[in-house]
């Protein structure tokens, strides 16, 4: 299959065979990103040294990783009451570091359960010994869509949700409103996707490997006055303290992935034009998608309650078993990858994180139409 | 400068400007790896994507981390009883998890103090609640010998050592025979430096950004058996078996990392040709570089007792600050970079890990002579 907006790079060989990657995570980068990466290993910013072999003690290094975070800053809108951080461990070490920090030795803490994701969340906030319960839930209806109402406990330390749903296909349009106590959230999966207000919150965490970067690096926003309320006594690396006053370089951080995530972020902010711009493309990608499922005369059935559906991850089944998988083969036949939903559901799911191409989304219209002809 | 290995490269341009890296860590790369990871930035093994966008639970990448895995193992001659994982958070974050799975609740625990990482280790164990003392310590002698004599605890979960020290340019050469409990080791800064007699360890802790791969990835030997004594019911990600049970997949991993990993690891056995002919290739540069220092007529004054020689950093003093500071600068002007030692004690280190050729440490054994007859 040949890609129309890599033909312009046909001198480079190895862009030949670039596939439409739906993958849900570590995913799709900005082709601008990547070919500036290739660029640049065997010497990054005339050091005459890779990204990977420059000290994170260098000045160059310690100003890259300060620029990325007040890009980052600067992108979402965020004041000095905010600090971005940059850790290792993913969502799940974040999973045992939120209650051991704000809701320990059995201090309430609401969750609201989503899906998978929300669920481990809790499950760790049990093992770290917080006092967490379920302030609602839709597991009743298999996940499909995000509870308007809950049931806060008035002493809460910290509500917790995940803003985008990668299993299940749902996101949060909009937070819960005057919540009685300070929002938390996952947002591994949409960061970066839209522009975000968040009054209301004190930390948010979110893995690079959706939106943002390589796996490896967890970018954590949170208000050090919050933080400053933590538990003392924590070992270091487990206390948001120990990585505010270091500006995350207590010890060796993720260079290489800080590294990338600073030009994507650079590509969102110069390429595309800012989140807004962002998420105008994201909704419009989206919308070609879920019309498409939607105008399918029920061949693909979305399976997230419309009023619930992901901007990142459009979740959707076949009439069998046996059509999605042919659909996934003949799929990856012609260069549309990572289409299988996540393997705890099955089904099918492309996710379209922001480097997913326009292109992309429209090549996997086309052979949706193709293959629903061939079969339907 | 020009660098005589790499001007047969000379029409890739980004070669260039590459200078001699002397660096503490983050440190030197092999060139073949990085040349190699730039040419398959844009499209890894035919996947039609980068390493970085595959996702880790697609079977090309599970092989690659498995079959780095059994190349740690097969270089360093492991059997069964062993298991390579792959984690994030440094040594910082293996010096809480360590007491806290094997010396919880008070447990009495041994270490030796051999500096700065050894110390930060042993304060971690204390953080962490563990029974924590130190066997021996060289820090009446500024930390300028391994220790010999410990007097270790009968009833120690484990003995705790920190193999090679790059703030003090101490290594151990060989290890506490017949120890009255298993040994646990950072060999952060000479993993894959030498060949390793295992036999009285249970766990071994490196992060990769010495002689392996780049920052963000921590490699840790366990016996399982050992890891299965450890506290049960701690956070997931702070629990050995649950990366032994995953294959260290529980969660993403650093997977970018861990290609740069496996790939250097290739290095060692098909380039270099095995642990025993690169610690050859190491104890010869180092033996030239400590020659130059010993019969410099006292200009330059090697810091560690020449029994406690490391390999691996070469720590030593000039005359003054004056001309260390103007050591460090025309070193620099030369190509030659990262001479500074660690900032808690200042002087010069050259760090010779195994990416840093026979052409860079002669090339430093030159400019110290000439920058002797200059100043000295």
């Amino acid at each position: 299959m040949t890609l129309p907006e890599q033909s312009r790079n046909d001198a480079h060989a190895s862009l030949e065979g670039r596939v439409y990657n739906f993958n849900g995570g570590p995913a799709a980068l900005p082709l601008p990103v990547l070919e500036r990466v290739s660029s640049e290993i065997l010497n990054w910013r005339g050091t005459g040294m890779s990204i990977m072999e420059n000290s994170h003690r260098d000045k160059k290094v310690a100003a890259m990783a300060l620029e990325t975070e007040e890009d980052i800053k600067s992108l979402l809108g965020l004041g000095d009451d905010w600090k971005v951080l940059f850790l290792q461990g993913g969502a799940s070490l974040q999973f045992a570091m939120i209650p051991l920090n704000f809701a320990p030795d059995g201090a309430p803490a609401d969750y609201v359960n989503t899906g998978l994701w929300s669920d481990k969340a809790y499950k760790e906030a049990l093992i770290c010994g917080a006092g967490a319960k379920f302030a609602s839930s839709s597991e009743a209806d298999n996940f499909t869509y995000i509870p308007t109402s809950h049931v806060f406990s008035p002493n809460a330390r910290y509500i917790y949700l995940t803003s985008n749903n990668t299993v299940r296909g749902t996101e949060w349009s909009s937070f819960p409103a005057s919540p009685p106590a300070p929002l938390i959230a996952d947002m591994s999966s949409d960061f970066l996707s839209r522009p975000l207000d968040l009054k209301d919150f004190v930390l948010v965490h979110a893995g690079a490997q959706k939106n943002v970067g390589p796996a490896g690096l967890t970018i954590v926003l949170v208000k050090p006055a919050f933080a400053a309320t933590g538990k003392k006594g924590l070992p270091h690396l487990l206390d948001y303290r120990t990585y505010i006053e270091s500006d995350s370089m207590y010890n060796t951080p993720p260079v290489f992935a800080i590294y990338v995530a600073g030009l994507v972020v650079k590509w969102i902010r110069d390429e595309i034009g800012g989140l807004a711009r962002m998420a105008t493309i994201n909704r419009a990608k989206a919308a070609r998608l879920y019309g498409a499922i939607d105008g399918s005369g029920g061949f693909y059935r979305g399976t997230a309650r419309p009023d619930s559906r992901s901007l990142m991850n459009v979740t959707f089944r076949l009439p069998s078993e046996e059509l999605e998988k042919a659909f996934l083969e003949e799929g990856k036949k012609n260069g549309l990858c990572g289409l299988n939903g996540h393997r705890s559901v099955g089904g099918a799911r492309a996710s379209i994180y922001n480097a997913v191409t326009d292109q992309a989304v429209d090549s996997l219209i086309g052979f949706m139409a193709d293959f629903q002809r061939k079969n339907g």
